[in-house]
């Protein structure tokens, strides 16, 4: 399985190691090989070739099976315009290699509760959310115009088959699991919103099954927090899906845990922690290597269809937790181990 | 002082009435007059004339010193496109008035702890942030394109005048408060983004005694659970602001109980609650009419200069929340009264 690893920036180096030792054990345990090809990608690409994602880099990803990123990013960045950041390393990976759904989990840990702000009474036990992003799409990808000076424009569209493929997957997802699907849009106000609805609405016919509601962006802000255990698959756009898949990581209180996946047409597809390059703690061996893990372990089941490997992962982290195992961002102040420890259990 | 009066739809019309008794005592008790111009605006208005704001409507409110509404919109009119609904009437009151700054206090009553939903290490006590959100730009006034059916577009855009008005706004509010301004936007991806963290910092030039942070939406929807205590003033655009304000009022548990204001360049202003039109609970006097006796309040304070009597509703509201009188929405299953018998008790 030829792997093409990007450490990134930030903590992105320390975890992406963490990953590699992991996939070795599954290697020696089950007979496979996993080959990595490192790529430049985010701040370090901008530093070494001035370029979030040189073209060679992009072209590595594409010949390998699967993306494997830690993070990318980092303040040090942060005075280039839009088109020169680390992000746009991202940005371009998602679009180049046509991953047009995200796959984020949100997932309480039972061991972990203390670290949810949520009152138990709200998030009850074994809080499963599927959240959908469309990726490659939205205002994210539109046209931009101005100056940013004294005018600035960005265009935020949406063609139906772009709705279409997302709300498939949503349906397909919801299928498997609660069989219930919430599409979020801004129907009373967007066009795009309007079109992301009734597409949404007509993909809805092939599934009877499954039941759909349609909500507003603003409401299913609110209601992730009022009462998240009435969500089984969340699907939306890529804005909206920026801000509440982050929100909904937060109300389990164990973003440090929550790996991704992001999707195409194939079976080539990218997988990486939810949170962020942390360049704070970066080096310190403080970094929490759980969600970088746990995206190994998506890569298994998405790419490489090893769901018996896959699971694995996911029984050897639980079991390591209910051990009492902590890195510091979920020690809640009490004993914490580093990085590589917390790997070395797993 | 003339106030128009949209009592709007679903319990938009119950919980209006109660706005003008209280607002009839308050002219006994201190000697004003306040009379009131009925005007037509979202649903209803659509039912009577096909429109959601005739423009007859619209010169009532501007003809008026404050218009007092209630609530618009309800699934009654959910099919119809974007540019005829109920909500339309809200934007075009909105724009047509020049009010371009809508300030949406999210407060916690420590009287109604119970209704949040966060833990109370994470909120702690008399939680008050105060969050602006930019009323008459952005995507929810940029052209519309396509035929919501395969392809559509909405065109978001910023000047940056539109922007420095309500940064100026932001910085003179924290002066009076606790002195620190957050701006959130998505500057990492978004142009108009660039263009609002810019001027943003350009405008804080003025207000050395104003700590100002930046924070990308993303990580606000997060902070906002996770420790909505180091916000005081919160500053945003028109979308992100929709967003995060109904988030913020939801953390506090006492989404009934919020008003908002939305002021312009001049004393006129709009005043309503934060809370929707609930068409399920029209008609069965369960509604809590606090959000709405509030907006009153924040009219006299904004539109009339009327502080004391502003004091005197705020005083009264919190004196019969102590008394322990409840509507439904607030009771958590306990004794309840109702729209009425709230209203006669403040
Ligand atoms: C870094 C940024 C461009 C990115 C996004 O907005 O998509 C991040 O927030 C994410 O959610 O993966
Ligand atoms: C009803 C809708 C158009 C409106 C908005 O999005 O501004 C509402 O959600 C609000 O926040 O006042």
């Amino acid at each position: 399985y030829k792997i093409a690893r990007i450490p990134g920036d930030g903590i992105g180096p320390e975890i992406s190691e963490e990953a590699v030792r992991i996939l070795s054990r599954i290697g020696e345990l089950y007979g496979h090989t996993f080959a990595f090809t490192e790529v430049d990608a985010g701040g370090v690409a901008i530093d070494k070739y001035g370029d979030p994602l040189p073209e060679e880099q992009l072209e590595a990803c594409r010949r390998s099976d699967a993306v494997l990123l830690a993070a990318v990013g980092g303040e040090k960045w942060d005075d280039l315009p839009v088109d020169k950041r680390p992000e746009k390393g991202l940005l371009r990976l998602r679009g180049g290699l046509g991953l047009f759904a995200n796959l984020r989990p949100a997932i309480i840990y039972d061991e972990l509760r203390d670290a949810c702000p949520l009152k138990d009474e709200i998030v009850g036990t074994g809080l499963d959310i599927l959240i959908l992003r469309e990726l490659t799409g939205d205002v994210y990808f539109g046209e931009r115009g101005g100056d940013d000076i004294t005018y600035s424009s960005d265009l935020m569209n949406y063609h139906d088959y772009e709705v279409e493929r997302i709300a498939r997957l949503a349906f397909e997802s919801a299928r498997k699991r609660g069989k219930k699907v919430t599409s979020v849009d801004k129907a009373n106000v967007l066009a795009t919103s309007r079109l992301w609805r009734n597409t949404v609405s007509r993909v809805a016919k092939d599934y009877p099954d499954v039941e759909l509601n349609h909500m507003y962006v603003d409401n299913a802000a609110m209601q992730l927090v009022r009462n998240p255990r009435q969500f089984d698959v969340v699907v939306t756009g890529n804005l909206f899906g920026d801000i509440l898949t982050d929100e909904a990581s937060m109300i389990t209180g164990s973003i440090g845990m929550l790996p991704s996946a992001s999707l195409g047409s194939t079976k080539l597809g990218m997988y990486e922690p939810i949170h962020g390059s942390a360049p704070d703690i970066a080096g310190t061996g403080k970094a929490n290597p759980i969600a970088m893990i746990l995206s190994c372990a998506m890569m298994l089941r998405y790419s490489f269809d090893l769901e018996e490997e896959a699971q694995a992962i996911e029984t050897a982290v639980k079991a390591v937790l209910k051990g009492g195992a902590r890195t510091a961002d979920i020690a809640a102040g009490g004993k914490s181990i580093s990085t590589r420890e917390m790997s070395d259990l797993i």
